[in-house]
């Protein structure tokens, strides 16, 4: 059984090389452009300047093999299982970044800090969920 | 360009039915379990009792073509693009759950509020990011 992913969109950075990436976002990554396809135009009905978002992108240089990675690509600390770390290298290479909206051009989506290289998949994009009185 | 995303195990849970199911995990859901396939199980090393983990599962009961719906199916709301919500309706149905380890047993972890529909399938696990200096 698989599901079949289609992005609906993708990363447009001057983070061209994964020797630039840092480990996490808030970690010195730079502003970005996510490109939103006009299909999907519609869902972002809402999304505003300001509002708190997680990005969901296809890591698509990951290793899909790889099961047990040293944290942080660190050499010197242990192996472990990929599900108990952030590695792009894992079975199903989802990327989770939150992120902050600071301009939207129609569907030019301007962000800060995203640890996504030039070029990356978009497949989601969601509110941050703030506590249950602010629904 | 298409991605093929291969689940990574199932949500046994006591929800069965969509009517059931709480809008967000935290305000009401059961606790649950995740049944991981063998061959991920080294991907699992490291991951303890206590964590604080994101599930990601695949909500193949999702509509895909939905790209507008009224936030938390409330009719009286005005509709909004599917990525300013959480709905399980949009073009690539992941759903994102923060939950705690309860208890593992081989390849069964049990987890605290999950609002997945038993069946649903899961593709990835990740660590819930604390501050950099806990890294």
């Amino acid at each position: 059984m698989t599901f079949d992913l289609r992005p609906i969109g993708l990363v447009e950075s001057t983070l061209r090389d994964l020797q630039d990436a840092p480990p996490q976002g808030d970690e010195g990554a730079p502003e970005a452009w996510l490109v939103i396809e006009p299909r999907v135009a519609d869902g972002l009905e809402g999304l505003a300047v300001g509002d708190r978002v997680v990005v969901l992108t296809w890591l698509d240089r990951g290793n899909r093999t790889v099961l047990r990675t040293h944290p942080r690509g660190d050499l010197t600390r242990p192996e472990q299982g990929v599900f108990a770390t952030r590695s792009p290298d894992r079975p199903n290479p989802i990327g989770l970044h939150e992120v902050t909206v600071l301009s939207i051009d129609g569907l030019r989506i301007r962000v800060d800090h995203l640890e996504a290289l030039d070029g990356t998949p978009v497949v989601d994009l969601k509110p941050v969920l703030g506590g249950v009185d602010e629904r």
